[in-house]
């Protein structure tokens, strides 16, 4: 069995832990019934030790109880640069054995609700976790928005980005982030009413800036590009630009090539539209 | 002039301080120019001293630097109940004065962007208080939605409720109202999405709940009555209930009324829907 996961951007400013968007860069993976485990991993991951600690394996023998399978992944998802290339693999590969709710083994394993349930959903989700287990649903999401990501080629681990934030934070602050993902969410569902100030955020951002000092810069130089807001893409590196139409994206596009370039992070600069798709399996 | 403006229902659960939606309840406020300051008051409010103290005198002094005006006030919001009976009435006094951003006018007098907003736009907002001053979003509101109002007989001072509240909250908690606003705002826009938890708290209504005791059983009795999701009403001690079809609404209404009788408290059960024209100005 094939199944087809897109990877996806959480967090977005304001919805820290709580919004994704699936975004068109893709992990494909096939598995097929094998006498013993057989993995190989085309694309991006391909460097990654294809044992049992791989979390492809760990998510086919935890639904099926086995690893007798011949796994074949085929990635375009960049790892570890906060883009879900762990919630799409876990998504994909969870659908391809066959798991009845690919989206809650995702999140058992992986933990990140919202890039799972964007991976699962295609377009713009939230989610939660409630005593019942993880649930989501799908906002509303302007056709009109393009996405300019920027991926630096250096690795930020999502476990160190977390260690940074604080466990209290002022209820200012909460209200804060409160404010401006619904500013995020309403220019999201209707791009005319997208304010610069929708991707503001007091909870995560400024506590991870000192993992990646030249973030504040390249987001100042995507809004300065043409985006109409700017925000780290997960826990990072990657960053996104938010615009409207493809002509102001590729303006975009080249604003955060030349940025990297300026603060000196090798890295690229992707223009995507967001994925409506979502997981896709073939029998 | 004239202008008329609704009340609200603020925060809604999850969106503490940011999220309001417009009721059909109205406050009008007539203005004309006087030798010196004349000020009547019929319906909601009409015991209130009529003085320079009056909400509607100071709102009208501040845009035209003198009261002398004859105010007529006709008002069927309910005062102090968290039904946003002030920034209903700074909204449409600024307005009939002929202020230029009567929004602005009101949150600067009220200090509720978010009840301002929903009495000038209508319909379900989001408010933030930007450095440049206080902006307002409109967000989608399923027109099956209809909305059941419990409103004691008791005031409770929006001052006294905000006392309760911690300025430290625990990062777990905010992210517990981000996602439940989340999936609140997904199930507002269409409520085939709106499920129980999306109206789930942790900033603002336990912490309240010791000066209104009997509203953790009256929430609970309109969710067994069928409303889908309930909430405080702004600061409260009104009491939302979110229900789709009149059919429903009515049962969620006699389920509050007996409610209300059940735990002692003297009040109301009215069946209300959005306002969704906001401010209305007539020259």
């Amino acid at each position: 069995m094939r199944a087809r996961a897109p990877g996806s951007s959480a967090n977005l400013g304001p919805g820290f832990d709580v919004l994704a968007l699936a975004l068109a860069l893709y992990v494909e993976v096939e598995v097929a019934p094998a006498a013993r485990l057989s993995l190989r991993t085309e694309g991006e991951g391909a460097d990654l030790v294809p044992d049992h600690e791989h979390l492809a394996v760990r998510v086919a023998a935890a639904v099926c109880g086995h690893d007798r399978f011949d796994i074949h992944i085929r990635s375009e998802i960049p790892l570890g640069r906060g883009l879900g290339s762990s919630a799409a693999l876990a998504v994909a590969t969870a659908a391809a054995v066959g798991a009845a709710d690919p989206f809650s083994v995702a999140v058992g394993f992986e933990g990140h609700a919202e890039n799972a349930a964007a991976s699962v959903r295609g377009g713009l989700v939230s989610a939660a976790l409630l005593d019942t287990g993880p649930v989501a649903c799908a906002l509303a999401l302007d056709p009109a928005l393009v996405f300019v990501v920027l991926v630096p080629d250096r690795q930020l681990p999502t476990e160190e980005a977390r260690i940074a934030l604080e466990a209290q934070v002022s209820r200012a602050d909460a209200v804060f982030n409160l404010s401006r993902m619904g500013l995020l969410l309403a220019g999201l569902a209707d791009h005319r009413q997208l304010v610069g100030a929708a991707c503001d955020d007091r909870l995560h951002q400024p506590q991870r800036a000192p993992l990646f000092p030249e973030a504040p810069e390249l987001l100042a130089r995507l809004l300065k590009g043409g985006a109409l807001v700017s925000c780290w893409s997960g826990a990072g590196p990657s960053l996104l630009g938010i615009c409207v139409g493809p002509t102001a994206a590729a303006h975009v596009r080249d604003a955060g090539e030349t940025a990297l370039e300026a603060v000196g992070v090798p890295g690229r600069a992707l223009v995507l539209s967001p994925d409506l798709q979502g997981l896709i399996i073939q029998h």
